[in-house]
């Protein structure tokens, strides 16, 4: 089934590119050729960060799982470009149809980047439980559903995300949770043999992380306005995750009873701000508030680690592979939750201006005010944010239990729970070396070997 | 014999540096400071990301010998340095003798680098079974024979090849199998017992191939020019790899019995993309072209392994240890041909303009074709691709048998069969922890492995 | 301790963020809108090559360690962010206080960063036999020592060291000698079951040695002047490393009886070039110059593995877990050493003009003179080269001794010798799966377990 539904959308896709697809030339857009060279260079090495860190960096932090290491990052890898490709036909037919024609360039690439980025993270919650085939009908039914989302949350609500914390990171989170509890519905599942990672699998997954940490700030300030704003925004992502990771290593050994850390606390804590500031990173905040952020996502990612997640088992039988709501749930809950306490303060500031030292700092965010949102008022911006916030968690909430009741169709080929979590199901590894139908000596054993390479 | 021949040759690099080279200051070419500037961010983050794919991602790639991994990365990193000195000492000699002095910019050493590429690829032929001093002079005699190659095709010939699918790609798959074939001769080599991948070497040669997939678009567009040409790059060689990865998952499950899939042609057919499109990557075609391209070249790749390496191996007795046939010659063939292809379609498209829609597309292409080609026709250039790739293809063919006679000399020390695959062979491993000659108390045993750290 | 300790500082940064720290805005700086993004790229992809460098290069590099992989990665995480948070509160009440307002921009991230890396290395001397709380301890006096012998050695002195060789290499060198010093005293330390590297933790840890010595010329070339220094400092950074892997190769394979490698001279000798390199990078020196100190200093770091680091340990008791006096000391002293050189030959070059070939190298050579030292004449600055070595050797050790006996103190918890080398000393692993306290079924130590994702 799988080379099946996949071979018939690459052959779409050929039609689709073939009949509606062309580039859209940066001199089309941009008369003087010293500025397209700018433009390029300027969205390309950001671009390139960003795929470093899906590919390389996220696709590590999942193979925690020791013997599942091969198709955590080949599913990672396949999913990625799957979305990207079906994103990028789905956008073309929503927005860029323009004179009959799909309009091509780095910047369309970059968005339906953000779209593949959803279902990587929905992906966490089942990971491990499911087949390739759920794992792509997951993702053909998500992607729609982010784009509804997204447009819905900017376009027509007109919610500040620049980083993407409630349209990526809440609403993937909650999709995915959402498919975990329809799919697995009140099964209680014993811990798998396979699941409880080694030293080397927690190294692996922590080098997946540094690299996470490292390219994050491209990741949120890729679509910042260049110049102050997208200074900002590196410096906030910059502080909130260095903020986190210190925070992460004493809450985690607050929490344990012997002071050690859980690798896992640290293979996602550190993280944590990233994902909370991406709401508020180009609002001109003081940057004490980047820190504190950053410091209180750490603390409620760890204790959802350590309270949440075993809580959300026990009452409502509620499966988080790889802790999900923690990562992305919780943090993105108090990101949203700070741009809209951001907003209200940068415009009180502004009011009692006779505090000289304040104004210092209030000064930038009421002019950033008037210029964001000064037409339709700040109170009424701070509620956009909580209902943008809203509408993220309970649609995807929705759609993910949706969609997870029609993965469980026997067609899907879920794994059965004793085969999970193993590459074996999925690999032709060596100790399956097969006779190849070629004669059966040595020699063509031998060659059976070779193909592998 | 290597210490000392790598020594004379370092020796002899001092000298020719002493006498002949010489910076070439970017502000001794252009005026504007702003423009110089610009220039060399331009082309240093494109540097870089290509020094990542040759040095790690290219190094971790080789590793799926699981006890091999620490002289693979080593000699691959190796012959890179080596070859890229070698290539500037014969560069300077060639083509950069302006003045008596050889001018030396980050230019120069990214051609260099290309030369290198050549070396890195053809080893792969003759990985594991060979000592590193074979590997030095296989280097030292490609690195000639690949610039007079690359001058025959490009200056003399006028092919295009952007992204060296021609150049690199097919000459040095050709190079390395007419090395292996003389190398080796007729001997019927049964599977080593360190040559089949674990599932943890496996693991990080997949890595490896990430890293090479996320900074291919670099490789590619870094010689086109700035702008259009260089947008178009990038973006069909996103297209083509993203088609590839796809298209190998498919291929992969089809061909094998139970739908499961090999490690080897995922980590091989998901980067068959970015190898096929080098020769068209900056021509004015439909982004179609890409994603047919890269998912031809991905099953070639994958129908390679799975069928004409055995039977290469069975009727001809060669031995490809890394598959470079199916990664880097048969895309190299299908890209070659597809240039030809594309100059043909786009002069085509010209003529018949009364398709209004594919006049938009070709109105580009003609363009193109009329800056690019139109003095000598359409017709003549989609030849010369032809002849390039004959040229590349015969021409490597018999140089390498020529050299891979020449590496049967007793004096480069081939490793006898039982002793391949093994780092033990080159590396002082913890084993051999020896009494160092300074007395062989415990303390001193102490001293002989911290030495090691 | 430590919880507590990184707490109460994770608060006062918060404090004194929320008073006095505030964002440069690059617009407030300059004019023109162009401008201030070009800055901003130009800096930026350079700052994230260097965290690459350090989070997960270093990061990697210290691996060697069989057991201690998790420890290493964490600790050496954690150091860099505590480094950095430090280094920018004192940096801020040192330099940056201008209208009661710290002024923070991404240049001022990027200094802090370089004190963060004097103590990643400085921790080289004595890793795996610390716990955190000494490291953190160490750490919090290395920054100002570090700003102290920086401000003194380049703004008091006038010292030239651009890529950091004599402020960052050697001074982080020395002080990590004089801690090891001081805290391990004259105990006679056996070789440590778990202290010897595996293959495979040798092949990590090449790995990370290979992602330093890609991005090392981005950690040369970030504080050059754009134009034609930094492009100088490029292609000086990359010829020296380039000379000194394959001069390892030789020197390593000289050193050993049968001609085999050792990983760690591969380890540490190829980037024993970029060590060397930093304080002449940007100078109008021939090339040949950079290839002979690469040349030279791997020679130096292989030979102080094999003779002077044994003789260190049996002479003088003093420990240094990865021989970073091999690859920051001894390249550091031959760095500054050269720059003295360069200074005085740059300078005859110029009186004695009347040889041709020579002036066009000296041309630039004295023009730059004229330009940097001119005013207090060329011998005067290559005795402040000379000064500033010996001001950051002896310094930096008499420091390091003084805070080498303050770790001594029991209240640090120095691990006790059978449980160094191990993570599980600070990592809660598998084998310690606890009850939790939640009732100890089967099913609630699930939940135990999950919570280690």
């Amino acid at each position: 089934l799988l080379p099946l539904f996949l071979g018939l959308f690459q052959g779409a896709l050929l039609l689709f590119f073939a009949f509606f697809v062309n580039y859209n030339e940066p001199s089309a857009q941009v008369e003087d050729a010293n500025l397209v060279t700018n433009q390029l260079y300027g969205i390309f090495p950001l671009f390139q960060d960003i795929q470093v860190m899906l590919v390389v960096g996220l696709g590590l932090l999942l193979t925690f799982l020791p013997r599942y290491g091969l198709s955590v990052l080949t599913h990672n890898f396949l999913l990625l470009n799957f979305s990207m490709q079906w994103a990028l036909v789905l956008q073309g037919l929503l927005h860029h149809f323009h004179h009959g024609q799909v309009r091509l360039d780095l910047h369309n690439l970059l968005t339906t980047e953000f779209a593949a980025v959803t279902v990587l993270i929905s992906v966490g919650a089942v990971l491990g439980r499911t087949s390739p085939c759920q794992l792509l009908v997951m993702a053909t039914c998500e992607v729609p559903v982010y784009l509804a989302s997204e447009w819905a949350i900017i376009t027509c609500l007109g919610a500040l995300d620049v980083g993407g914390t409630i349209t990526i990171h809440v609403f993937s989170c909650y999709f995915g949770l959402g498919v975990s509890k329809a799919l697995f519905r009140a099964a209680q599942r014993p811990v798998h043999p396979k699941e409880t990672p080694t030293p080397r699998s927690d190294l692996l997954s922590l080098v997946g992380t540094l690299i996470l940490w490292v390219f994050w700030p491209s990741f949120v300030a890729v679509l910042c306005q260049p110049g102050d704003a997208q200074h900002r925004a590196i410096l906030n992502t910059l502080l909130a995750m260095s903020a986190s990771t210190v925070t992460t290593v004493v809450a985690s050994s607050l929490l344990e009873r012997d002071g050690k850390l859980s690798p896992g606390h640290l293979q996602n804590g550190s993280l944590a701000g990233g994902v909370a500031i991406g709401a508020v990173a180009d609002m001109a905040m003081p940057p004490v508030a980047a820190l504190a952020l950053g410091s209180l996502s750490a603390v409620a990612c760890v204790l959802g680690f350590r309270f949440l997640t075993p809580l959300l088992v026990r009452k409502f039988t509620l499966q988080d592979q790889c802790g999900i709501h923690n990562l992305h749930g919780l943090p993105g809950i108090l990101g949203a939750a700070a741009s809209a306490v951001a907003i209200m303060v940068a415009s009180e500031d502004t009011s009692r201006s006779h505090f000289s030292q304040v104004s210092l700092v209030g000064g930038n965010a009421s002019e950033a005010v008037g210029g964001q949102w000064g037409d339709h008022g700040v109170g009424r911006q701070a509620l956009y944010q909580v209902v943008g916030l809203a509408v993220a968690a309970s649609g995807s909430l929705l759609a993910g239990l949706l969609i997870g009741t029609m993965l469980r169709l026997p067609c899907l080929a879920q794994p059965p729970e004793q085969l999970c979590f193993d590459d074996a199901l999925y690999f032709k590894t060596q100790d399956q070396g097969e006779s190849l139908g070629l004669g059966g000596t040595a020699e063509e054993g031998a060659l059976a070997l070779k193909e592998q390479v």
